[in-house]
């Protein structure tokens, strides 16, 4: 399986959100859904730093503009 | 491993951008910097549709707002 874990990095902390994501998508401006492999959702509000796919890691941070 | 093919959405049509995508990073605003598995690069301009991770699937589309 290649689910991703979801970190919110903030002041160079990183805070696991989500741990097996499937699926990211857009919910409006500078939000995103994310629903785990076992059906969980949440909504990140931020955007995405990056995603390193092969290390299954998802990072989110706070949009600052 | 668990990279993931790249896919630009227009009029509903699929078109491959990149295959084995490892590394996804904004560049700038409304760009995105792909690198695959082997090295390659590519910038595509436009936003995430969506991802399904475990389908391997990132799709992008035309900002058009």
């Amino acid at each position: 399986m290649c689910e991703a874990n979801a970190y919110f990095i903030k002041d160079g902390e990183e805070v696991l959100i989500m741990e097996s994501v499937d699926v990211v998508e857009p919910e409006g401006e500078e939000s995103w859904q994310l629903v785990s492999i076992f059906g969980d959702r949440k909504i990140i509000r931020g955007r995405i730093k990056g995603m390193n796919l092969v290390s299954h890691r998802i990072m989110f941070e706070e949009k600052t503009d």
